[in-house]
């Protein structure tokens, strides 16, 4: 079954009955040439989905998101960079309702069927007149998703949007991350529209499953920063027999929502702070799915792996090391690595190899690094990126 | 009580009846003027615990060691820097036996009263000839501890030791860490010697306690190298009356034993690759010691937290980030924060401060963070370093 279509310049408006507008409000006060503020309008309500940060201190618009979503039901999402608005007590759900409202005013929409997300500097008020200007001179349109994904950057050195044409329907997402190195620190934030029709339950349990093979596997991961949102709203207006759980239709979505979601992912892990080039590190052999995504994940966020990869050492002994640690029962005589396809480790054992190889293909553009437990038969892919001198300096100077 | 005198001059030949030494052995292939290769010799058998890596992938001198301390008893220590021996199979293990044998010969002792334990490079084999020629060079004297602290460096740039003085018996040690910024990727050696006599089970259960409040306790961790090991031997030459369990002088002995562990603990944290300056997190008010220490470490070892401090970057909120992702139970509502003495966040809510004091304080020789769970009265005490584009670049070039 090969059904999906990729549309290279689709945008999070490319499925049918979806608008956008973003402005550039100053919300850091500071000039910038691209958007900060942005909303995204369905013509009609949609069914929701969303997966949120797991961190025990939560910003504002997260809480909002997590109550408002229970209904099923959106209509629109409002989002801003440069603030987090987290860390502010009940002035910051004061802010997040209130922008919510605003953004209900300007697409003609019930406040409760308004989501919001931020992202930006903690422990910070939103500036609440700059939002209400700006969402003022917001004007959607149905061309307008580039917008909306260029205003959701931070650090982001480039936007990050994908659509994707399946049978009769559009499946289109962007996101932003590149803030952190490590798991469990990103700021993430992921909006996924489509025009399927598709039952509540369905979609709900797709996009939980896609998140954990995309977002959930690079090292700037979802469940940590105090922002992390993913939202899927899906509005119908395809036209398509309603899909149902459990069925072939069900299956060529998930598939779909499957590669939205990790080449949203792969564009934030090659685009995290000062990165310089893709890891991919494909664990094999493992007991569990559990195991083997821990594994691949402690291996891919090593500041160490990392820094080999960035400077071209090929210390695989680093790879060895974070696996050890990685609290899954590994058997070090059972453990096999390779690296860009070329074997270093095998039965716990290193084999002879030729340096310069490999420290070659740690200077390609995608670095695979490969990972065989040699205990089971299920298998996990993470992606990061390599550590450079850079970013220490961006994340040195973030605030100031 | 203060029964505590520091001997700055210390080293672990201060204690009654330990000897030293040390040579250059080119153990790494590459010129050095510090020794690599060092022999530490008790004069009497020593009683011994030892504390070791939880990395599921262990050097062959962890798992030997681990093996002999079994037997409580102990004569010398070999220990080289360069090469880990870890990675390499059964080999390993004979090259780990056979370093113990020929420092057994140098030292006059029986093989199995011998501890070994490595650090450097993983999957390479050590140069074993090496080794027993610069074993047979060493010269053990009861004044060359300062040699064996030097030995055990890697990227250190300064080497740990101190000696304390309790009563009538001394307690000395010496360490290398350095390595590694994250919690759980150190590699750190530890040695720790003393004259006291005193009982197998109150010198084991001592050891675990120190360790659990000072290695344990920075950013380079010690259950997660594969080489990781600290090592306590007891002579009991100095005469005291031999200490018993639950005694005041069992207490006196944790506590200059915390004491020298805590400092050469701290003393690496503040040499962290790249470093330039000591941070201490103090978490007060969690529930159970376990959620304060679980606290302090996840924010003491957080990338941002620590880059924020190498720019004195006043960004407070990735403390409160990193309390809210370490996994325990904090609420938002009652977490207090505090950056040099300055109160930032009390109650979840954020505190009017001048940012440019928040900055000079981040800038000083020793930053103390300050977080109050307000849940309960448990604390704990944490301590890493800034990171700084000096860290990743001897990490991309360590093989190499």
């Amino acid at each position: 079954m090969n059904k999906i279509e990729n549309i290279s310049l689709g945008t999070i408006t490319s499925p049918k009955g979806f608008q956008a507008g973003a402005v550039f409000a100053a919300i850091k006060g500071v000039k910038s040439e691209k958007p900060d503020l942005a909303v995204l309008y369905s013509e009609v309500p949609a069914a929701v989905a969303g997966v949120f940060t797991r961190n025990r201190v939560k910003a504002a618009p997260v809480v909002l998101c997590q109550q408002r979503v229970k209904s099923g039901k959106a209509s629109a999402i409002v989002v801003n960079s440069g603030c987090a608005n987290a860390c502010n007590g009940d002035d910051g759900m004061t802010d997040a309702v209130m922008m919510a409202e605003l953004a209900a005013k300007k697409a003609g929409v019930p406040a409760t069927e308004v989501l919001v997300a931020s992202t930006g500097v903690i422990g910070k008020r939103l500036p609440m007149e700059k939002i209400r200007d700006g969402i003022g001179k917001i004007s959607l349109a149905r061309n307008k998703g580039h917008d909306f994904a260029r205003a959701i950057m931070t650090t982001d050195t480039v936007h990050k949007e994908i659509a994707v044409k399946v049978g009769g329907y559009t499946i289109a997402g962007c996101a932003k991350g590149s803030g952190m190195i490590h798991p469990d620190m990103a700021t993430l934030l992921g909006f996924i529209t489509t025009d399927a029709a598709i039952d509540l339950k369905v979609l709900q349990k797709a996009l939980h499953q896609a998140v954990d093979v995309s977002f959930n596997m690079i090292s700037v991961d979802t469940d940590t920063s105090t922002n992390d949102t993913v939202l899927l709203l899906a509005n119908g207006q395809a036209g398509n027999p309603r899909i149902k759980d459990c069925t072939p239709e069900a299956a060529d979505f998930q598939e779909a929502l499957d590669l939205v979601c990790v080449t949203l992912a792969k564009m934030i892990a090659r685009d995290g702070e000062g990165a310089t080039r893709l890891i991919e590190v494909n664990v094999t052999g493992a007991n569990s799915v559990t195991d083997a995504r821990t594994v691949a994940r402690t291996i891919v966020s090593s500041p160490l792996v990392k820094s080999a990869v960035h400077g071209c050492d090929p210390n695989w002994g680093r790879v060895a090391a974070a696996a050890g640690r990685s609290g899954v029962a590994i058997e070090e005589t059972k453990l096999a690595i390779a690296i860009g396809g070329i074997p270093l480790l095998k039965a716990g054992r290193p084999l002879p190899s030729d340096a310069k190889k490999v420290s070659e293909a740690l200077g390609r553009n995608e670095v695979k690094i490969d990972v065989n437990l040699n205990l089971g038969i299920e298998v996990a892919t993470a992606w990061g990126c390599d550590l450079s001198e850079e970013y220490v300096k961006i994340n040195s100077e973030y605030m100031t």
